[in-house]
């Protein structure tokens, strides 16, 4: 941490700080600049309420020099994180694992259909909300654990692995019991009750970013996880809130390599929730990869305009295999593979 | 709802379109422009999955008239609420009501000789944090329930109301217990389990905005605690993300007389938390009182430079008690009230 | 300067920053830290291109320590400037200034009619565009020369000075002709050109915040006029650009107190511009001056409800009144002064 | 346009609503929902000031129903557009255009060694600022015509076509003497009095998105020019500002796709300002061929280490080779064609 003190600071002044930081356990390093003084505090650990020290008389600001996070840093782990969620499944490894499905779990019909072309198309992870966060208290909340069944049958029908979301820290146990990958959505990012709860537990978490959060905030948050012991962590960019308002949010594609750099954590990116519209998913899905995701997790449904939420932003199975298509050719430039799709008509002999 | 369609939409896709709404339980009303046709929707409730006519063939876009929020809103009660802690402490009618005190209860002698200067000085509620949702899983959490007992037993000496927050459903009981006024935080604005919870018991709730939520979505979240029965509810602004960062938020001053406007709720404003920086306490409090703000929520610290959490921000309360000299001047001529300070020495005879 | 080192840097890379300082006219102070080495850059003025050290090897980041403003800071000039428009009519000094006036000069009945109804409410400067930058080609781009003639006029006849916004580098001369007081709009605050022409001619100018400035680029385009011999500068705070759309912008009440603290510059509110609804433009007035503006820049027309451009923000020349009588008593218990309106069919007897 | 009235709006303020569209030219066809009117407004252009309809009594809102862009507008035109800087360099084709060179022409040895390795890597154009805007009057602010020079000899050797900035209306002329392509920055984008001078000769303009700017406020500049009769205008994503720190601005990924849909003018993207990092250039080029750019602007500079401005985030000269054989491959996948580098040694056999 770095003491910035102010041009006019007396000596008495400096004193002090120096003082207050030895009682802290810093030792302070003077600069004698040409207008001022600079201080220089050394310690191994960040001392609760450091902050305080700008209000001590002539102090002009602090500068913090070490980033805030360890577990999840690149400095601490060098390599790169692989997320296992079984029977091949893994992130952070050469492929990019596309996780489909439909916003919520609305019925079983519909949810089997579309497992299995997700499956068909080279989805690897079925998504499906079965407790949904909503804006509206008046609006579908989800089917819950009957949502949840339906995921796990969809499981043994089609061998896609599960995510789903969890909002409520009493459910994690629930949660952890059907899904392969408990997903933390983007209003809970700071939910810290809930990211303790999840790091006690061994399931891995697929964590959003919040829609104001800074990536360091984000990684914070993860931190809270793997600070608990569960070191099974996926990040997933989701869009950012900002003033443009012709999306719903604004995908910030720049922090699929800025976390790679900071962070062994795997990133993947949701482009449906970033832009809020289905014309948009192809094209930021594209990018995704070719910036480097490590992942992506796309909504279909097989009927959009009779969804009961997110409609708008979902694309048709139709749609989805054809994006896959051109996911796995440009997999293929980027060093990377993507899932082909199964030619119509015929089944994966895998 | 109003259906804008494409310029290029024909007349078969227009049907289409008025079919749906039909079997959605509208009645369809076309207007020809001198462009294009735009429908109308006219209907009694807001139909589960609406926005997905959005994807029908030849829709350029919808446009929803009306506001989501029903029992928040002024349009369905007219009249300002009253929010009664008890003992006299009112939010929604003339006083403004001013809360203050530590950002995070610390230990006994603190609390206490925070309270007493704070009762002294003419504030009517304490507010001090048990639990803290911090950032970094490494900072200081709080005291839990031992700090919701100091709380108590400093309302017991002072006659103040306590205002701390919640951020874990299961503790709401607990809470509910202890406090005078369950505060949610910023980042559990949109924790919808919380909100529910909170909605089911009768304690009166300081819904805090969140960092980045709209003024439509802060009141969407008090709905859902209205919706389950809690008519108690009492907004408070504590500032928004923006791009600039000499304060730690940007105060969004507009929202006190926008929500006025909107909703029939209290609305209170934390300069502390929106500015981060007790130099621009002062004037930030005297802004939200003119700007016909219902309540203050004031971070004060007996010793600011050794506080274990927002330090930066909080007031000494020798500069509490000038403030609220100032405040209750203010008031007077504003169509408010401030309680005055007691002048050092005397007791406030009540 | 602060140049912190990566953990892993090595000595060689060390030296070679230290070398690199060095041939910048920086001496360079190690400081060595528990897990990783920073430098301490010191000298007397900033090095063009200093911020590429960063790409040496080994440099983790660098964290500059002074802010770069120096004319515009309260260091370098610690007396509040006043900004004298003759007449009486000083910003920065006790008084409270209220401009006031239409968005643009329409046709001069309504600009003298508006005019008398401003002098009379106690507004001492008339506001008004004759040029106006406009988001669409095709709306009305105001009266040019004609309407600086209007404004003249007006300024005959009711004594008022004037201010209006000039938007190209070529109109200066033409502008400073004609005004008391040069407005640069919000779009045009990193217009250099224009505020490099502004610094040469000695007409004060209100430089307008832009739309995401921050507060220190907005000092920094201060510097530009100052840099280039004209001190007389007034700050105007007129909302930033938020994901808030409930208002047209968001108004950053914290930067009031905040530029009071870096700057001597004077600093005025627009609330009309930051809300963009004539509702909230009291409440913001007041707020504004709660928190310590130096002035305010009303939208008033004669018939809101007809104007050419922002009538939903405008205030009717009653509305006016009532709120300068409001400011009036207000600015009388926080140490300042507003102008009163003269009552009803009385003249001003100064 | 919608007028949406009051749940309480009398008869007399339809009516009164009615009569005033009439006046304003419009038919007005009346809804009756449920619980509130609704009215349709149809007339064939827009009105002067049909935003102060707000203000008649009993209204609650409008609702604009066309997008305020005409000749930009893929309604208009539904191809896309290519523009042509001549000897077969042409955006909205194929072809990713990639134009690449320093932040600023700062000698001519550098400036001449880049253009030669750019051309050499595959570039297209070389970019280099004469005129600089920048954020300090104290920072270098560029070579002016001198640096205009220099380019135009950097072309005469390499068959680079170049592209450079201009900041003042007035300097129009000359720089459509030398450069081949006219670029208006960020910080002038609603610079109305350049944009219409701009639109009055023939030069092709790249105009660079403002940092806050809406795709719309985007879109309706590049209408100025147009409407002036200059149809040659390239768009240029380079990012926006929020509240993430960690990047100079954020990209903003999607509004390529929604540019392409919106607007038939070519959209490229500048990887080097929207993250200010020259690690990150790299991902975000290849996301931006994967998205759909027709072009790329990247700082390229001979030693990034020493550059007077925006060093770090400067390619070098090798870098930029390497990326150039990527987007290469990419486009390819893509059905699009980058330029592939010259092999070391090789001459290009055009």
């Amino acid at each position: 941490m770095i003491v910035v003190m102010k041009l006019e600071a007396t000596p008495e002044q400096i004193a002090a700080v120096e003082k207050r930081l030895e009682a802290m356990g810093y030792s302070s390093h003077l600069i004698q600049g040409v207008e001022r003084i600079v201080i220089g505090a050394v310690g191994d650990k960040k001392h609760e309420g450091a902050s305080s020290l700008s209000l001590l008389p002539g102090v002009e600001k602090l500068v913090p020099v070490m980033a805030p996070y360890k577990l999840v840093s690149r400095e601490v782990k060098s390599e790169k994180s692989r997320v296992d969620l079984g029977c091949g499944v893994v992130f952070g490894g050469e492929e990019v694992v596309v996780m489909a499905g439909p916003c919520a779990v609305e019925d079983e019909a519909g949810l089997f259909e579309v497992a299995e072309k997700v499956a068909a198309a080279g989805g690897k992870v079925l998504r499906g909300g079965a407790f949904k966060p909503r804006t509206s208290p008046y609006s579908f909340q989800g089917l819950e654990e009957d949502g949840l069944k339906l995921l796990a049958e969809a499981r043994e029908q089609t061998g896609l692995k599960i995510v789903t979301e969890v909002i409520n820290p009493q459910d994690v146990e629930l949660l952890s019991a059907y899904a392969d990958l408990i997903q933390v959505g983007a209003r809970n990012m700071q939910n810290f009750a809930l990211l303790r709860e999840l790091g006690r537990q061994p399931r891995p978490v697929l964590l959003k970013r919040g829609l104001s959060a800074t990536i360091e905030e984000w990684l914070m948050a993860a931190e809270y996880i793997l600070a608990e012991g569960n070191y099974n962590v996926i990040l997933c960019e989701r869009g950012i809130r900002t003033f443009e308002s012709y999306t719903r949010n604004t995908l910030d594609i720049s922090a699929v390599p800025l976390v790679n750099r900071l962070s062994h954590l795997p990133v993947v990116v949701d482009p449906s929730h970033s832009s809020g519209d289905r014309e948009l998913v192809p094209a930021l899905s594209k990018a995704s990869v070719a910036a480097g995701a490590d992942g992506l997790l796309i909504e279909v449904h097989p009927r959009p305009e009779l969804a009961m939420c997110d409609g708008p932003q979902s694309l048709t199975p139709e749609d989805f295999a054809r994006l896959m298509q051109e996911l796995h050719v440009l997999a293929g430039v980027c060093g990377r593979t993507v899932r082909a799709p199964v030619p119509e008509g015929a089944t994966r002999g895998e």
